[in-house]
């Protein structure tokens, strides 16, 4: 069999260039094409096994649309976008041929894939998938494979929840006018902690930590829960109702027992 | 010099517990008072010569009362609670000596002192405050000493904004049903530092957590903060506003250009 051509539509972006580096660890040949290079994408993805897409949420359908005619019918069309849903609809729609969308859970910072998690979600076919899921796991990743829709709904909590409440927390602090060294000077274990995760989320790529709260329809039903849960702990607060506050803390706490003590 | 003896009135619970071994590998005499002991609250503070109340925040008031009456004169009176308002005005009110407010920045499962930071509140006199902040030094702790007031408005960002949004965002994945499993399975860094971070809280004292969120003047105006920042991030989401979410993220993190890139 031929070494694996893989495209990288978007490659010079931070996740574009960490897969890039990945593939070719791997012993793949990569193509990559951006707004900056010699060659276009419809250029590169005509060449490849394998098309990935590794460009802005918004971008992807427009995108999908202008190189999947310029795909061989036996490639594969895929994207690495942090929704799946829309990404994944446009990329079926676009290409008749084999498509994945895929997720990796991890950050360009990240120097190795080891234990790292990647969420694939099947278009149509299974070769390329099957094929990528083995890359991923001997690579030493933790594959999960599950629908765009069930993907969308965990990463409502997992990313669009977690990060609107870092989001929210530092926003409350500059509002306050509490000084940096102040922060540094009082900070408790927990507060270092989730002061240190919301500046680092700030001091990336803000255009796509935007996205995230954006364009996933599950966030929706998220951002409502988040509502529900803000306005029934100040219910108990404003009243100055500790048992009604202490009863709703064991009530959360009660629902996670099935988890292993900490 | 005599050995300073230290009587910890509330001994029993966990913190009482933590600053017992801690006094005593000082070299100091400590005696401990508690609902469950022989010798009464009243009984142990007239034999020492720091008095320390490690009780719940709500009991603070009517435990000063208590034992204030037979402090030796030249004692002082100090507490170690959350919040610093309260307390020193109601040790100060009923004892007519030396007081001090504290507040240690960690909790009970902390294996030393070293590095970790102790909160000073003046309240009357400087010996017993000076001999303190001596001790925690030369063990290692770093002292803040400042007044009650700006505790309490540091504190109502460092604890109880930041166990709040853990809170909500706990309430909220309960809400939405998400399995333990699926967290697990589909957790990024962030996301399993954040959940860490809630479930520790909640697996330990929930009516300190509750006092936390409940006995601090200073929460109101952080929460109205907090809710102020939700409902502006909320509105860019809500509108598909892409541009004004980005500004939004742009705006948090100028405020904190001064401080250290991550």
């Amino acid at each position: 069999m031929n070494p694996v051509t893989v495209a990288l539509i978007g490659g010079s972006g931070q996740m574009g260039r960490w897969f890039h580096s990945f593939f070719r660890d791997q012993g793949l040949t990569v193509l990559t094409a951006d707004l900056d290079t010699p060659k276009t994408p419809s250029e590169v993805a005509a060449q490849a096994d394998v098309v990935i897409l590794s460009v802005p949420i918004p971008k992807v359908v427009a995108v999908a649309q202008e190189i999947a005619p310029h795909l061989r019918p036996e490639a594969a069309l895929m994207d690495i976008t942090s929704v799946k849903q829309r990404p994944l609809d446009a990329m079926l729609k676009a290409f008749p041929g084999e498509v994945v969308g895929t997720h990796p859970l991890f950050g360009p910072k990240e120097k190795s894939i080891e234990g790292r998690t990647v969420v694939l979600c099947p278009g149509r076919g299974e070769r390329w998938l099957n094929w990528l899921r083995t890359l991923l796991e001997k690579a030493g990743a933790r594959v999960k494979v599950t629908s765009a829709t069930e993907h969308d709904r965990l990463m409502a909590v997992v990313q669009g929840l977690s990060h609107f409440v870092l989001i929210a927390l530092e926003k409350s602090v500059r509002q306050l006018g509490v000084s940096p060294q102040d922060l540094e000077d009082y900070s408790t274990p927990t507060f270092a902690t989730l002061h240190r995760l919301a500046q680092r989320l700030l001091s990336q790529d803000v255009q796509l930590y935007a996205c995230i709260q954006l364009a996933n329809p599950a966030n929706r039903p998220a951002l409502r829960a988040l509502e529900d849960a803000v306005a029934d702990i100040l219910y108990f607060i404003q009243r100055q109702n500790s048992d009604g506050l202490v009863r709703l803390l064991e009530e959360i706490r009660e629902g996670f027992g099935g988890e292993k003590g900490l």
